[in-house]
């Protein structure tokens, strides 16, 4: 039937939708969540239908981006059918049924996806289903093709591109930070892509965006790693296997993550990577909880990467407290700052030479840790991160105390003197995104005693910052909620660590990031 | 912060959504899919965060749901600030780790659904994990409380209340338009409310539009009831169980169903039923494929109407091809009134008569068959049917050929003589459907050949009303590509029913109608 556009001139985040009425709707034998077919001269596209109650009959409204595939204006005339359901709806139907599915399956969904062609419910149900049964190995295989395939590479020539990789989870983590001038300080290429925090108070490219831009195109990587070797970059906005984004932002509110493997990856895959360290912090505090649970990834992230070409080496890592003292991005670049400069907590520096010198052996280096270790005391590492700083836009000769973090802040101290017996990664986290961070980039928490640290009574736990006085306070009364640090004065007089009067409170923690 | 309000003049379809632009949303410290609480004057909304491109960053666009619930007009300033996710959000992500939940945990997603709380998203994914992990009969029965509690309940005052259903599948099952009539006839209590198709060519409520209005108000119903003991309502406008629209609604695309019983019990409940004859249609053609799957489910409704103080009875009924001859609204309404006049299919008066005197006997009608018989034979269930049927609206003087099909209409004749091996009750529905069921009243599919009948070479099959005459040959064309009635001279000769080239088509039949 005919209808007249309406541009409603508002983008839905992506999905096509297109909005009739019910007496529409009902002339066109279409349900809510079916998908119309809207001709508009020679071209056609596929929209999913929103029935609005009160909205003229003879209208469809388009959201921008059906307007901008059709190329319609407002008040011309489309033409509009029930278009039959999408071959991929199927293949998640099937595997709702817990049915294996092909490699084509597989890629007819992440295809539907990138063209958004599958509503966010119908993403989530498939999402769930893949939670819950698990993915075949041959499904973790075509997932992850399918999500290079439909997205944009890069090629830095040179072989080997070595990259460097944390399957996320305990706060403070900077080490990238590190790993990469010190492998390209040694004249190793490592073109390193990063994230933003979802779930954490940082990602790398908040933590690196304190000294330098890190939104950069694709022409400007290439710029940056020919001139210094590497480079420190937002990955989100280059359109490497972009269906992953989209699964994330689905998985986000669902706390899933099923697709951890193909998600990591494609995207080591589609940035050239031929070899890559995979470190998989396992502990307490972190996202991998067992040692036994860090081996199994482990094997599962070597047998992807064979199939897909990649050479991988895995590290387990101490993820029982936070890595180093700065939670939140400014206080974690001042810290990686420092401790490229020969200062700086030991656990960071031995985590950063022991995952470099991972990668220098990999490509056949004679001495991998007295290269990594060389790499910071000469002041090498150091040079080539100003390198970096300054090729993607930043002031090379930035010194640490320059990074502005605060200025609100306060300490919290504790009630008893004893020994730290263990810190909670989820209540730090917490504690430094009430303060502001991810977002507020000076926010965070500095942490003042660590495992086994002693503390005296009225002694300094945590010290928290924040950009406004109402973001400190309301970080200051959840610290004073929450227990981030337990001192014990011996472990014996502590052996009920809580107790539970009913079903325990439903809010556990749940870390996206990568 | 504070933003100005921009009216977007659109609704969603129910979910309270306010869109803000990516510098905002980063400012607010949201990612797409968090809550905000939005502050006007004394009012609070919470909606769900739409992140758009191109949006004024010191704006935030309401649809009409939000803009409802806080009474805000445009450019008027609100005040705007993250809300914690929704405690029943986090039931839901126990739910997909494979918890059980307990009776409050469900209530709370309920009420979060009704009150549009939470995104089709977190529904579909919620609904997929019930789907795979199935339901405990706890959560079975707090799931039908809670969808009771959070709608309209109907009070008839006077017990028993009775009430047939069937668990739907069969195409032409037209039995509730003779059941009411006989019950009512018989001096019972019987307030029908029933649903439209979703993936049928005919729900009873279109079939009954052909006769009479269907869409009363509550107080219309308590009329009619009180004046004919009866009624034949459509119930999606009666706010009986809400939640339970809203979970089909996402359960539609999917093609899942987990909520079956307390999805029907809960309606029965609501309208006050006592006794309930619940049909299972059971055979190649229908929902339940199996013996062994209907027992189950009938003793599954057994049990859970005991919890829920209903008295059920279900029956197992014979489901290997449509009910009657005629399929699509007219069709089946012409089909009805016929059998209530002492003519019409045989298997079609069976089954009304033995699931009406199956309510007789639960009531203790002492010759309970003797008396549904009776009511048909007297002309006492006609009559009562004019009568409702002039209650809610309609010419009480209808006769069966007044009702309008076609008028379009051609036959598929068959190219071989032969008896009727079996039928496709799929390949009807599809075929029906394309002729313009159940939207144009008057499509639909007469069935000249049942199981066992001769057909003879060129003999008619079927034949195939519409109102369109492009209607009709798209169904004529779907009809000569499938086979929707299979001959055979003798069983022997056909031992393959098909071949298979590769992984079978994915297209399966997925009902959704109760």
């Amino acid at each position: 039937m005919e209808l007249i556009v309406e541009l409603l001139n508002i983008t839905t985040g992506g999905n096509r939708i297109a909005v009739v009425s019910e007496q529409t709707a009902s002339q066109l034998g279409v349900q809510s969540s079916d998908r119309i077919k809207i001709t508009y001269g020679d071209k056609t596209s596929i929209a999913i239908i929103n029935i609005a109650e009160h909205f003229p009959s003879n209208r469809i409204g388009l959201f921008e981006e059906t307007e901008g595939a059709l190329g319609v204006k407002g008040d011309e005339v489309v033409d509009v059918a029930l278009a039959p359901l999408p071959e991929s709806l199927f293949n998640i139907r099937a595997k709702l049924r817990g049915e294996r599915l092909r490699e084509k399956d597989i890629v007819a969904i992440v295809k539907d996806v990138v063209e958004r062609h599958l509503s966010t419910a119908e993403i989530a149900a498939f999402l769930t289903a893949l939670n819950i049964y698990g993915l075949s190995t041959g499904e973790t295989e075509a997932l992850s093709r399918a999500m290079i395939m439909t997205g944009k590479t890069l090629n830095f020539g040179a072989s080997p591109i070595l990259d460097k990789h944390s399957v996320g989870g305990i706060p403070g983590d900077k080490t990238s930070m590190l790993v990469v001038p010190i492998v390209a300080a040694a004249g190793f290429t490592i073109p390193k892509t990063s994230s933003r925090a979802i779930t954490s108070p940082a990602g790398t490219a908040d933590r690196v965006e304190t000294l330098c831009p890190v939104t950069l195109s694709i022409n400007e990587i290439y710029e940056t790693v020919k001139k210094t070797g590497g480079c420190l970059v937002w990955g989100g906005s280059l359109e490497l296997a972009p269906a992953d984004d989209l699964f994330i932002q689905v998985e986000y509110p669902l706390g899933i993550d099923p697709m951890l493997l193909p998600s990591i990856l494609s995207k080591k895959k589609a940035i050239g990577a031929t070899h890559v360290a995979i470190d998989i912090p396992t502990g307490m505090g972190a996202k991998i909880k067992t040692r036994q649970e860090a081996y199994t990834l482990a094997s599962d992230f070597i047998d992807l990467g064979k199939r897909l070409g990649l050479n991988i080496q895995c590290a387990l890592t101490f993820g029982d407290q936070p890595l180093g003292c700065g939670i939140g991005p400014a206080l974690e670049a001042r810290e990686a700052l420092q401790t490229l400069m020969g200062g700086g907590p030991p656990d960071l520096r031995e985590k950063a030479v022991s995952l470099s010198s991972m990668l220098f052996e990999m490509v056949g280096v004679e001495n991998p840790r007295g290269m990594a270790q060389d790499m910071i005391d000469s002041g090498k590492a150091e040079r080539k991160m100003r390198e970096i700083i300054a090729a993607q836009g930043g002031n090379p000769a930035v010194k640490p105390e320059d990074l502005p973090v605060g200025p609100k802040s306060a300490v919290v101290r504790s009630k008893e003197a004893g020994k730290v017996l263990w810190l909670s990664t989820d209540d730090i986290v917490r504690i430094a995104r009430m303060a502001g961070a991810p977002k507020e980039k000076g926010a965070g928490v500095l942490l003042h005693a660590k495992l086994g640290d002693y503390v005296r009574k009225d002694g300094v736990l945590i010290e928290v910052f924040a950009e406004r006085s109402s973001k400190l306070s309301a970080a200051l009364e959840l610290a004073n909620q929450l227990t981030p640090i337990v001192l014990s004065k011996k472990p014996e007089a502590k052996m009920v660590l809580d107790t539970i009067p009913e079903k325990p409170p439903h809010e556990k923690s749940f870390m996206l990031d990568r």
